[in-house]
């Protein structure tokens, strides 16, 4: 591999892809796409309906992705399966059409997301490009219809275990939580927040609620839970911004 | 106008533009373009390239951009400044094809941007459609090929004139700043930090630097005076982060 590609598809929509992310999954040699296991086909399915969406023609190559120890602290288990799926990528790609390697990354390659550090690992480094995707930033306010951000205000973006571990962000006006498997919404009915949250964004199975956190809360615990159940999987993104 | 779509066109690079915004430009009826006036005809031009290179055939009905107030304090200055621009696009309207219009929308129309401010102004109120967009955000990470977070990692995003006013975050570990015309990071020179700056971005105009901030300060206000001057307009981003 002396080309590695790093194409943000964004949140599910194949419309999201750019005409740059299109255009360069019609150039690479190859696409590399994880298997995640069962219950999770419908993200490998996604990626190879952009595929085809898009016309693309370069050489599939899949590789099953690792389980995380989960009995190991959180930082040395997120490096080790880092560690683990570089090596997986490499013996995927023994036989690979020489030429570009394109791997999809949903959202964008740069926005929590761990496929950048997973190519630092490479030995010997390819040379990487990076296409810019459409977020679950994005597309949570669009499909809100909402600003980010309040005039000249900040932004925090964070994840649920820091929200979870550490409240609310001193001083913060608005608060975008990404990967939060687990509510972490909860802590912090205390306060007098709106949120604004949205699961499946982009897609036809879009789930969009917002109001008062304490109001919202139990309905949106619900609303996941259930959509979990049915589709297997679920990826969530929600803001909260004080009460006006 | 009974329906407004907002189309986050990218920084600038025509294939930053996605499926779907393409798909939307050609569905609308009519596209509202501003002009921003001497020296900034760049901007203006750069919607048209970027029209012609997604084929599309709607009318364009352009309008003058209104001047700011900038005796006016900043807040009272900008709300001001919103009401006219609304006056200008119903006035620019008033004899426009029936169905929807498009707002082509540089950036992301959620992420500091004012179009959807203005929106919110129209009697009686449009539907609002909001198509996201590639923000500068993902095309200065992208440009650089370094991730956006560190590993379970909050970001700041915010404005030049908040950092100017209210110095580094409290507990930030990674800064993203927007709207900086003054190179607000000379007030941060003390600190032992990492920036990534970005100018033009996704262009082929692009101008990148990256270094430890103390050594990096002055090439990036010399690069960006001159890049400045020479294109008559300049719009930069850039990430802070401490040294390790």
């Amino acid at each position: 591999m002396t080309e590695l590609w790093l194409i943000g598809i964004g949140t599910g929509n194949p419309s999201h892809l750019t005409l740059e992310g299109m255009q360069a999954l019609k150039d690479a040699a190859c696409v590399l796409i994880p298997r995640k296991g069962k219950g999770k086909e419908d993200l490998a399915h996604l990626r190879h309906a952009i595929l085809r969406h898009a016309d693309v023609t370069a050489k599939i190559i899949e590789f099953d992705m690792p389980e995380r120890d989960e009995s190991l602290p959180y930082q040395i288990r997120v490096g080790l399966w880092h560690d683990e799926i570089a090596r997986r990528w490499q013996a995927a790609l023994k036989d690979a059409p020489h030429g570009p390697v394109a791997i999809m990354v949903w959202g964008d390659p740069g926005l929590y997301d761990s496929t950048l550090r997973i190519a630092d690992r490479l030995e010997p480094k390819p040379s990487l490009r990076v296409v810019p995707g459409i977020t679950a930033l994005q597309a949570l306010t669009s499909a809100h219809a909402i600003p980010f951000n309040t005039i000249n205000g900040a932004v925090v973006v964070t994840t649920g275990r820091r929200l979870r571990d550490h409240g609310w962000p001193d001083g913060a006006e608005t608060v975008v939580v990404m990967l939060d498997g687990a509510c972490s919404f909860q802590s912090l009915t205390e306060r007098d927040l709106h949120i604004w949250w949205g699961a499946f964004l982009g897609m036809p199975e879009q789930i969009l609620d917002s109001g008062s956190l304490k109001a919202a809360a139990a309905r949106i615990i619900a609303a996941r839970a259930q959509a979990r159940a049915r589709h297997g999987w679920i990826m969530d993104t929600y803001m909260l911004r004080p009460m006006p």
